[in-house]
Parts: structure tokens; C-alpha cells; sequence
């Protein structure tokens, strides 16, 4: 148990390194070199071209305007300025609901720590010895201030007890209020946002073969039978996995080709070479430049040839499709609703926007997935409870005699005295730090694994997963000694009314090391988060070899984003503290406060200058959110009453328990009363935007604008050496309330099935990717119009006569 | 713990109890005039309207032909002879389903009871020791043929544990097949049988309130703006809780009128009297007939006021309505999906079966209902683990000086010595009985109180908690000694791995006792089941008291219906039994198969000559019955890990532990495959359907046919004196594709706001409610056109140009 004045030390040095960061990051973004690390949001949206504070010569790099560095705290209001609904305009309402949680934190902690400090930290001061009561007290020992200082069977508990119920009662109508507002800013964004793509369009999964038809006459058929009013076409899914393979191959190459050239350009004395060898260490040395310019140009064919195969292999394409529907309605109707009689057949869910979505899982097929999910649920038990066993296994390898067995040339070396203890004390800790750097990767890869469709369920999954892993190994792992697994085999063979004795019991005595906690991790580590180090670093190597041009410098700009699957459960763990301390050990609180207030500000200026969003899921983990603190919550409450069971507090036991179930009542109140506007999409909603829609743009062509959003991106980022021809489809696009000539250029871009069932159509056509693609259009062009004419005719079948 | 002796005296005991009830029955059932209670179900069917064996003078109550009588055992054949299809088309899907849980037992038990008899039992016997194995032990003790009489720390216990996997997956396996099978039948039936009322109708729940608009107008409006394709019309529904008591009231005068009457026409020389005051007690002495007569023409004109009052007063209309659509495909997708952007409101689910809505549930609001499953979730907890409590003290309260003190004047009555230990000895056991007696009745108010809407699944919900309480007080009551509440309070004092290992070793000791549980619950109560002593006699009181014409007679039977609340969970028990004790204590199995196979056969007779089902869920009731098997296989599994680690087979617990694992993945995966097929219907067998009929019967009057099916069956009984009109109603309706005069008379049954959106149209018309209804039927009709003729155009609206 450390004193206040041990504290105030590892304080001051936390805020020390806090400013270090924050004034090096001063320094750093005003100079003009550095604009599109601190300011790639603003160069992405096109409100910034070029460094604002320009200078000549050397002024073009380093910032020499002196005054500019006074102000190094300007950052602060300026991430202040931007409303809510300017950050909902700028980078989506995702990022908005995002900095919301850190009010929540905020609007929860804010009145119980004023309640906590004036009635609590009296009364436990006061508990101990009331002879006792002088000023000595308050700077001996921080457990004073704490419940432990009260006195066992003490009638003060009932004041714990009452603020125990005020502090639920004020966290649930808080948490209320917030659910209530994001989904409703949810609704009102999807209501309020212009036409998207994913509002008509629906994913579906495991499309049976039937012999003798193609998977997309299998699913043209059965949507036009079951939809008939509504369905509109489909956009069939290519394995593309290969063909994305050999793109990064090329970008890579193209990397090493703009890299030579550039070192040929500045020394042109001398052309570069390099070996034909594994990655370039041995083999023939030959001329770089023309060596890079050969093998792009043997991957171009591969490309190209491959491009064929997808295109004309029926067993390209993937037992997956997304539909889309001539209005939001039809979209809502079919994401809702079971389909076939076989459950596990024709699975359809909202399509993801397309940048969204998880190309790589689509054909996983239903019996794989439940598989799938299995083996994981048990990895991440696993993962949980047993992640000490892999590290130690390292750590044992990673000593010293087994790096000289491995690698026996480095004998010499490491006999050095000096070099072998700092090893010794070194390595062990770094295979810990390696293992945890790569966790979170290693969460994603279990999640990709589990076969979720969209990168925003897999990055919500994998915070989930986190979260468990923080709770068990930082939480716990912290307030109780030993490894997870021995807490583990503890608690199985303890009666499960002592588990929370336990813990509750150790609680008050960890609050010195959770408050270091919350300022080395929350407080310097926020400070270095707006730093940005590691993007600036390989920003100015990139700078330094590769970029040629300034389409080139875009690309290099790396402005990252949110890192949901990281912050939530960090987040989601500085709630718990403040959950479980605010009875216990009430002077937590004001770190925790300084926290979310800092971590506000630093990720309102970083949402607002930095961070570019990769999708837009509308706030939909906020369900989330909600859930894990309900979680805190329970877990703070069983806390309490275990704590207070040994104090002898007896009679407010039974008090105590009505919490932990009032708490999951109002948790699955909110549930049914809230979280189907975050998993629906309310009819009422899709008929009103409809309506609208019909109203204002009676002449709109859905066919078109919808035609190639599903199309891998893949095939995308093949066209670009087809430039013009893409701008031009897309100015078409514009434009697409007039329909002849738009609807030739975009099946040009959609793969040839889509509206074409005859399958002589790819087949016969013979010779290279373009000639293929013009073949096609003509023919679909022709072949897609009776299917169209029939529709109305359909629709009219359907009709109550 | 009894010798095989001693379970031979028990089993043939019981085995001659229920050879005495069936004898009873075989000689009761071909009496004459017993037929209405046995075969209850050909009268409804119409299959019969006299007793089959019919004589002349005595012989028209008894049977007098001998013959029979020595044939007492023929109804078993009989019973097996009706197909599987022919039992749904004669007694529905429900029953034929129910009878599949029989068989299900059947197929998972005969194959482990002959591998475990083969393999077990000789490994049981001669794991003990060796040398003693003599023919005396196989007498001696039933203990001798169990797990117990295996040595601690034994390789034998491999064999066990072989034989865990083998029958955890032959009875996955089973149960795979089988809820294939009855999604399939499922399936099948919706799809084979005739068009029903539910196919097209959705009932929506919490319908807001909308100032200046009427329940109804609101509903007309939101689903036309919403549903503008497939939206046909809509039912209100009438808070008639009130008319219904007056209706109820109305019949039980009737009765004793009918009572009364009966008795002056066999005695003419004295007309009955009856006294005024409470319960015919005291009060004046009036003549019986008159003043019955008197009492119901005021109850009728009560009655027609009150009806009167519902369809005038705004206020009647609950926010509820049911609401039909042009098609299945239509309410399939209303059902399916979430209608209004705040989820608490316009809730949409399939309308169960007319005959299945619990109509007192209707009004729930959304925010009651979570309160009220709180309230009941905490009371079922209640009643399983405190059910000792009420009973003890009620027990306290029923001793001699208790009743002494409230009925003082029995006090010499109950001094007398005989009669005193005869109570002292059976009041304590009578308040035993007396509450299990009524706790079906309680679980089913419970059910109540939580709000579901249908019959069919506040049945369900009742299983469910009767088959905790019997999980809890039955199972593991017999296991561990002392009361549920100190079991509970032992095992949240124990940890978690002792409690499989306490009810674990206690297991194999309490074998014989649930042998003689199965023979006294399982076989003798089957027995008694089939013998039907209570209807009996209620039937021969009411056709000696009230019975007057055939139409009485034909109300005086009471057929019943499968008791699914009471019957399902302990079925459930048997299965948990025989699962648990399979690899334990192999003896037992062929208990549960003669169970299993009696209780098909008698079940199948009632079905087929007794039960009258109330409603058709088709089957909905099997994820229930899948699910509770499901978790009496982990019970076992748990109970058997707990088992072996105390018998040092430490070896062996981890291959256990992997079972539990694999069976709820089994459980998860097996949800997700068939369950949908119970909660949802797909769209593909909507839309089939909907053709088909389409094709078949294009001039189909769909709104004439769905008119007033879900009007409140008080209603209808109310037009029970007007018979001639509704006969001609029905005629029409069966003639239904003549449109015209069809829905002129069909609207004289609905309620006037059905298609009329004009409130005058009510208020304006004054007089008797015979009166009002024709007034009301003119002017609806009227009405009711242009609102129909609009619906193309809406169509049209929609359509893709």
C-alpha cells in the first residue's frame, strides 16, 4: 500500500512524460514537412493541398515562424470548435458516437465523484478511529480514505450501501439517455444520408447448386419468384483471392521499380542494379530498373490471363450474392426475413457498405461456420486462461543458450559481458511485450477465422475478445496473484460465493496500483497516441525512397483509424475501475476523470485532423458499449457485497442482491427496448425514405447507380490503367436519370452474369480481358432487356384483383 | 438401499394396480352409456352419434353381450392401427407429434438398454471382486449390478466412458434425425392443408395512441402506407373481459334453470324453490323456475347493453388488432419484420389460431410485460426452491389446534380419539397434496400473468417451469436429502466441481427408488390415465342433474386434450432419468422402456378416442422437448464426471469434459438449423402456396374469407340464439367467390369499424344491438368499396417503372 506522497511522485513523472508528448507533438505538426502525417484527414476530404504554413527554401520543411510555437496548446480549443454534427458531416457518424462514449464516461463519473469525495471519503476518514481524526491521517496512507478504514459490523456501511444504489441508479438513467440518443442519431443518419448502395442491396449466403443451372440462375430464379415485386438484379461474388494475390505482387514490384528509378534519377552516373535471387541477396545481378519493368510486365499477363479464368470458370463464383432491390422497403423485407425452407439455405442479412465488407469470408458455407465458431470460442478460452504457458514456453527458449544454439555465430557477441546480462534481463520481457503487441492481430485473425462478413463485426468481435482477455489478465490478473489459468483452477474449486469475498476482499488494497495504471496507460498513453510516431517514422522513409510524385505522396500518408478493436475494451476497462472503485476506494475517481476529459480531447483532434474512416457502420457497436458497462456494473455490485459480507455488514446483504437483478432487468429492458434499431431496419423508415425518394427523383435509375457497388474491389483497381475509361462510366453515373447509353457503359463494368442468364454468352466469346469485356456488354445489353420488360408484367401478376 | 426382492414385491404391486385399472377400463368402456366419455372424440369428429353397441331396455346402459367382455385387451391393437397421417388428419399435427416423443424414447433407449445390458452389467459384476463372482450376487443387491461394484481407480472405467460417448452419440443422432423429421412434418402440414385464418394474419400489439385518431383509423393507416401491396384489412379487438363474466353468469343460470326444470318434469306434482339470498342459502323462498327465467332476461338485457357499450365506446377498442393481408407472402413478411422506428411499438407477430388466443393478454403494453417477466422469473425461482415454506406452514396451521381455534364447534368432533389421530396423521399430508395438486394451476396463472397471447404457448411456458420444478424437487430432491432451499443454499456454498460430484456419488444408492417411481408414476399412473375416473363421474352427475336433450349431452362430455403442461415436463423427467442412469446403473432402462412403450399405447388410444385438441400449434412445442433432452444429457455427463473423479479414474474426466463441449455445440448447431422452421415462415413456402392457390382458385374472395375470424368468441357464443342467420353466414361463406352478397352478410358479423373508417358510423345509430348490426352492416358496405377499389392503384404505385 503506497502513501499519497509515492503516488504524487509516479503522478508528476506520468505527467512529465505526458507533456514531453505533447509538447514534442507541438513542435512536430506545425512544421510543414510533417502536414500530411498530423493533417492527412484534411489533404483525404480535399480541404488541403499543400502545407498551410508555407515557407522558401528551407522554410518549405522546418517551420522558422517563431510565434507559431508559443501556442503549442492551440490544438486543444481548436479540437473543441467542430460541432457534433460538422464531426458527424466530416468523418462519419461512427467516430461521432465514438467520442460519445468518452462524454458518457464523463457525464456518469463527474457527479459520483463530487457525491463520492463529499460523502464518502468523510465518512470513511472518520470510520477507523474518530479520535484519530487530524490532518496526519490524510497524507499517511490512501487505504484511509478507503471503505477498508471502516470499522467491521460499522452502521456506516449503510451509507456505502445507498450510495451503492444511487450510483447504479444514476449509471442506468445515464446509460438510458445515451442508448436512447444514439439510436436515435443513428435512425436520423440513415433516414437523413443520402441514397447508399447498402440500403438496397442484401448479402446472401449458402445459394445451393442445382445441377444443371449457374449459382446466379439459381439465385436470379429464386429471388424473381419470391421478390417478384421488388427484386431488381444480383451481383455474383468471384473468388478473387488469387487474382488479388498477384495485384499485391504487382504493387510491390512497382514499389521496387519507383524506387530504383528514383535513385537512378538522382544519380544518373549510375544505374541500379540488383540480383535475380531470393529477395535480391543471391543469384545473377542484372539492371534493376529494366528487371522490375520485365516481371510487372509477366504479372500483367498473369493478371490479365487470371482475370480471364474468373471471368469465364462457373466455379469462380462463390455460393454467395448480393441481391438489390428496387427500394429499401423490398432490401428491408428480405434482410428480415427466412427465405427458404431449409434454414440453413439462401441466408440473407443487410449487405455491409461495399468498403466494408470481408471479401475473403463470403463463401464460407453455414455448417463450416457453426464448426468454425466452436473451435474459436474454445481458442479464446483458451487464450484467456492460458496465455502465460505459450510466453513462458518462449521465454525459456528465448534464454540465452538456446539464441547459441540457434544461431552459433553469435557466440562471440554475446559472451561479452555487458551484452549478456542486458540480454538476460531483456529477452524474456520482450517475448511478453511481443506477445502482447501482437494480441490484437491475433484476435482479428481468430475472428476473420470465425467468418464474419464486414470488417466492422470483425473489429467489434475482436474488441470482445480483447475485452475478455483484459478483464481476466489485467483486471483480475492485478487485484489476485498467480497466472490466469491458477485463478481459473481457484475459482472452480472455491464455492461460487466466495469468488466475489475474494476479489472484493483484495480490491481496496490494488486502488494505489490502478491509479499508477490509469496514468501510465491513460494518461501518457494518450499523449503518445497523439504523437503519432510509427506513422511519422514510415511516412519520412516512404518520403525518402519511393515517392515520386504527389499522387505518390498520397499514397504514403498512412492516417490510420480508430482502432476499435483496442480502445473499446481499454475504455470498456477504465469504466470497470470506476465502477468498482467509486464505493470502494473513492479517490480513483478523479484520475479516471482526467482521463476521459484528456482522451476526449486528444481523439476529437485526431478524428478531426487525422484518422480516415475505412467504413461506416452507423454507431453500430454501441450495443456494445452498453452491454460491457452493464457488465462493470454487475461486477462492481457483486464486489461490493462480497467486500461487505466479511465486514460483517450483514443485514445489507440482502440489500446488495437486489441490485445485481434490477441491474439485468433494465439491461434486457434496454435491449428489446433499444438494440433492434442497431440489427433492423424499421419498415415504416424504409416506406417514408421511399416515398420521398419516388417523389423527388421520379425518373431515378436504381438499375444503374446500383449496377457495379458489389463488385470486388479488385477488379476495380485493375482499371486503373483504364482511367479516363472509369471516369467517364462514372460521370455517366451522374447523370443516370438518363438510361440508354449509362446502362451500356456500366455492364461493361458489371461481370457478365448480371442480368445475362444465357451462359453462351461467356462462353463463346474468345481472346483477352478487354476484347472479352466489350463482347459482353453488347450481348448482356441485348440479353438483359426482356428480363426487364417481364418485371411490371410480374408485378402485375401479383396484384389483389 | 433394497434388493432385487424388494423390488420385485414393489413391481408387482404396481403391476397389478395398473392390471386392475385396466381391467376397470375395459369393462367401463363398452357399457353403453359410458361411450360419451371414452370415445368423446368420434362424436365431435362425427364419426358417431350413438353408443355402438346399442341394445333395448337395460341393455341400453349395460352391456349385455359377454363376448366382449373377454376381449378386454383388443383397444391396444386398435390403437396401433391408425396411421401416423391418418392421426393428423384426425386428431392434428400436435397429437401425432406429441406421440413421436414416445417413440423418440423408444429409439434411444432399446439400443442402450441391450449395449448396456450386454456390456455393462457383466463389467459392473465383475469389477467388484473377481472371485465372488457367484450367482448369489446377482440376488443379492441391486447396488451389485452398477458402477458402484467397480473398484476405485479401475481400468473398467474406460468401458464406461466408451460407453458416455456411444450413447451421447446415438442420442444425438436420434434426436438429429428426429427434429428433421418433425420440421419436415411441420413444414409439410402448413403447406399440405387447407388455407387457414392464420396464414394470412398478424397480430400487432401496442398500436400508439394518436390524438384525433381512433385505434382503428391509426392501424388502417399505418399498415395501407406501410403494406400498400398486401394490405387487406384489420380486426379490432374489444376489451369484452367484462361481457364475457356477464355471458358465463348467463350460462350458469342456465343451468340451473335447466336443472330446475329437469327435476319438475319428473316430479310434476311439486315445482322446485330456491331461496333469494347467497348461494340459494337464506333469503325468500321462491318458486325456481321463475325466478331463474327472471334472473337471465335481466342478464340478457344486461348483456345487450353491455354489448352495446363495446361498440360504442372508443375506449373498448384495445391497442391491439389483428391485422390480414392479400397473402401469405404478405403476412409472412409483416410478421417478420420490425414495422416502426421505436421497437417498443407496432409490434408484429404471426396471429396464433382463432381458437388459440388467450384474448386477456391482448391489451399487455410493452413496458408491463418486462416487469411482469421480472416479477414471475423471481416468483418461479420462488416457488421452486421455497416450495417447503408455504407448505410448512400451512402444514403448522392445519394441526388440530389450529382448526379448533377456527371452527370451534367442531371441537367435539374432532376430541374423539379416533378421528384425532386419523387427522393428526393426514392434514399434514393433505396440504402436501392439495398444493402439488393446484401448483399445474399456479404455474399456468403464472404463465398468465407473464403476457403471452396464445394457449398453445402459455402451455409451453407452464411445462417449462413445471419441469424445473420437478428437475429441482423430484430429481435432485431424491438425490440429496433435505429441502431445495437447503440444497441451494449448500451449493452456492460448495464449488462449483463438488456439486457434480455430490449428487454424482449419491447417484447409483438412489436407484431403486426411481424404479419404484417409474412403476408407481410411470406405469400405474399411465393406467389410470386411460380410465378417466373424474370425467366419469362429473358426466354421469351432469346427465342425472342437467342434461336434457342430445345438444346437452353432447356439452355435458368432456374430452380434455393432451395435458401438455403436466405431461411434458415429466416425460422430460424420464428421459433425464433414463440418460443419467444409463451408464450408472443399467438395471433401470428396461423400467423406462416399458414405460415408454405402455405409455405410447395408451396415449395413442386416447388420442385417437378421447382428446378433443383446443388448437393446432404444429408442433411448436419440439424445440421445448429437443432442448430439455439436450440438457439431460449434460446433467448425465456432468453427473457421471462427478461420479468418476471421486471413483480415481482421474484419467478418464478429461476425455469427459469434451462431451459436454461437443453437446452444446450440437445444441447450437441444431437451433440454427431447424428452430427457424418453428418460429418463422419462409417466404419460398409462402410464395409457393400463394400461387398455387392463385392458379387453382383465381376468383378466391380472400376479405369475405377472413372477415370475422378473429372476432372475440363471446361474440359468436352471443349469436348463439340467432343460429339460423349465422348458419346462412357460414353457407355463404362457403360459396365465397360470389362476391357480392357475400360481404353484405359477412360485415353484419363484423364489428362496425372493420372496414369503415367513419366514426359517425357508429354513433349516429341508436337502439338494440340487433338493430344497430344491420344499420351498421348497410352502411360499412358502402363504405367499404371505394377503400377497396383503391388498393390496384396503390399496387400500381409500387410497381417498378
Amino acid at each position: 500500500m503506497a502513501t499519497l506522497e509515492d503516488l504524487g511522485v509516479s503522478a508528476f513523472i506520468n505527467i512529465v512524460g505526458a507533456f514531453a508528448f505533447l509538447i514534442l507533438f507541438a513542435v512536430l505538426r506545425i512544421q510543414p514537412i510533417n502536414d500530411r502525417v498530423y493533417f492527412p484527414k484534411w489533404y483525404i476530404t480535399g480541404g488541403r493541398n499543400s502545407p498551410r504554413v508555407r515557407g522558401r527554401g528551407v522554410g518549405k520543411f522546418v517551420n522558422l515562424n517563431l510565434r507559431t510555437y508559443f501556442t503549442f496548446l492551440n490544438w486543444m480549443p481548436g479540437a473543441l470548435r467542430m460541432s457534433e454534427s460538422e464531426i458527424i458531416q466530416h468523418a462519419g457518424l461512427d467516430s461521432a458516437v465514438y467520442l460519445r462514449i468518452y462524454i458518457l464516461g464523463l457525464k456518469i463519473f463527474v457527479p459520483m465523484t463530487v457525491l463520492a469525495l463529499l460523502v464518502l471519503i468523510p465518512v470513511n476518514v472518520s470510520g477507523g478511529t474518530l479520535l484519530n481524526l487530524n490532518k496526519k491521517i490524510m497524507y499517511s496512507d490512501i487505504d484511509k480514505l478507503s471503505i477498508s478504514n471502516v470499522n467491521a459490523g460499522s452502521q456506516r456501511f449503510f451509507i456505502h450501501l445507498l450510495m451503492a444504489y444511487l450510483f447504479t441508479l444514476w449509471t442506468c438513467y445515464i446509460l438510458y439517455k445515451e442508448y436512447d440518443n444514439v439510436a436515435f442519431m443513428r435512425l436520423h443518419f440513415l433516414a437523413s444520408q443520402n441514397r447508399r448502395v447498402d440500403q438496397f442491396t442484401v448479402v446472401v449466403r449458402n445459394v445451393p447448386h442445382v445441377s444443371g443451372h449457374s449459382i446466379s440462375e439459381s439465385v436470379e430464379q429464386f429471388f424473381h419468384r419470391n421478390h417478384p415485386d421488388h427484386y431488381l438484379g444480383h451481383q455474383a461474388v468471384y473468388n478473387a483471392n488469387k487474382f488479388a494475390k498477384l495485384v499485391r505482387q504487382k504493387e510491390r514490384l512497382q514499389n521496387w521499380l519507383d524506387y530504383n528509378q528514383l535513385k537512378f534519377e538522382r544519380h544518373p552516373e549510375k544505374r541500379p542494379t540488383t540480383k535475380r535471387g531470393f529477395l535480391g541477396l543471391c543469384g545473377e545481378r542484372v539492371d534493376a530498373i529494366n528487371y522490375y519493368r520485365e516481371r510487372i510486365s509477366e504479372l500483367d499477363e498473369k493478371i490479365a490471363y487470371e482475370r480471364q479464368r474468373i471471368l469465364k470458370d462457373p466455379k469462380a463464383i462463390m455460393q454467395v450474392a448480393f441481391v438489390t432491390f428496387d427500394s429499401r422497403w423490398g432490401a428491408a423485407v428480405c434482410a428480415q426475413t427466412q427465405q427458404s425452407k431449409n434454414p440453413t439455405k439462401w441466408l440473407t442479412e443487410w449487405a455491409p457498405e461495399p468498403r466494408d465488407v470481408y471479401w475473403e469470408n463470403l463463401p464460407i458455407p453455414f455448417v463450416s461456420l457453426s464448426i468454425r465458431r466452436l473451435i474459436i470460442s474454445i481458442a479464446v478460452f483458451a487464450l484467456v486462461f492460458f496465455y502465460m504457458i505459450p510466453i513462458a514456453f518462449v521465454q525459456s527458449l528465448a534464454n540465452l543458450e538456446g539464441l547459441e544454439k540457434v544461431a552459433p555465430f553469435l557466440r562471440p557477441v554475446i559472451e561479452i559481458k555487458v551484452i549478456k546480462s542486458f540480454l538476460q534481463g531483456f529477452l524474456p520481457g520482450l517475448a511478453l511485450k511481443v506477445f502482447l503487441y501482437i494480441l490484437p492481430t491475433v484476435l482479428m485473425i481468430m475472428s476473420k477465422v470465425e467468418g464474419y462478413l464486414s470488417l466492422s463485426s470483425l473489429e467489434r468481435k475482436a474488441a470482445a475478445k480483447y475485452y475478455y482477455f483484459m478483464l481476466v489478465n489485467v483486471f483480475l490478473g492485478s487485484i489476485i496473484t498467480g497466472t490466469a489459468f491458477e485463478q481459473l483452477y481457484s475459482f472452480i474449486h472455491q464455492p461460487p460465493t466466495q469468488i466475489p469475498i475474494t476479489i472484493g476482499v483484495s480490491i481496496p488494497m490494488k486502488a494505489t496500483f490502478f491509479m499508477t495504471y490509469i496514468m501510465v496507460d491513460g494518461w501518457a498513453g494518450i499523449a503518445s497516441e497523439i504523437l503519432r510516431l510509427k506513422p511519422l517514422v514510415i511516412y519520412h522513409l516512404k518520403n525518402m525512397f519511393i515517392v515520386k510524385t504527389e499522387r505518390d505522396r498520397e499514397k504514403a500518408m498512412d492516417p490510420g483509424s480508430i482502432d476499435l478493436p483496442e480502445n473499446l475494451p481499454s475504455l470498456q476497462l477504465y469504466f470497470l475501475l470506476g465502477l468498482v472503485y467509486a464505493v470502494v476506494t473513492p479517490v480513483l475517481l478523479p484520475f479516471i476523470l482526467v482521463f476521459f476529459a484528456f482522451a476526449f480531447l486528444v481523439y476529437r483532434h485526431q478524428i478531426i485532423n487525422v484518422y480516415n474512416q475505412e467504413y461506416e457502420s452507423a454507431g453500430a457497436f454501441w450495443p456494445h458499449v452498453h452491454g460491457r458497462i452493464i457488465a462493470s456494473l454487475l461486477i462492481a455490485q457483486l464486489l461490493l457485497l462480497g467486500l461487505l459480507s466479511t465486514k460483517k455488514a450483514a443485514n445489507s446483504t440482502p440489500l446488495l442482491i437486489i441490485l445485481p437483478i434490477l441491474t439485468i432487468w433494465f439491461h434486457k429492458y434496454c435491449k428489446s427496448r433499444f438494440e433492434p434499431a442497431f440489427r433492423k431496419y424499421p419498415l415504416e423508415e424504409a416506406m417514408e425514405k421511399d416515398i420521398l425518394e419516388k417523389a423527388s427523383e421520379p425518373n431515378l435509375n436504381l438499375k444503374a447507380y446500383l449496377a457495379d457497388a458489389y463488385l470486388h474491389p479488385i477488379f476495380h483497381s485493375f482499371d486503373d490503367d483504364e482511367e479516363e475509361e472509369k471516369i467517364e462510366v462514372r460521370v455517366d453515373k451522374g447523370r443516370s436519370h438518363i438510361p440508354s447509353p449509362t446502362r451500356s457503359e456500366i455492364s461493361s463494368e458489371s461481370p457478365p452474369h448480371y442480368h445475362c442468364p444465357n451462359k453462351n454468352c461467356i462462353g463463346s466469346s474468345k481472346g483477352r480481358a478487354k476484347l472479352q469485356k466489350k463482347t459482353v456488354k453488347s450481348q448482356c445489353t441485348r440479353l438483359s432487356s426482356p428480363v426487364e420488360h417481364q418485371q411490371p408484367h410480374h408485378a402485375y401478376f401479383r396484384n389483389p384483383e
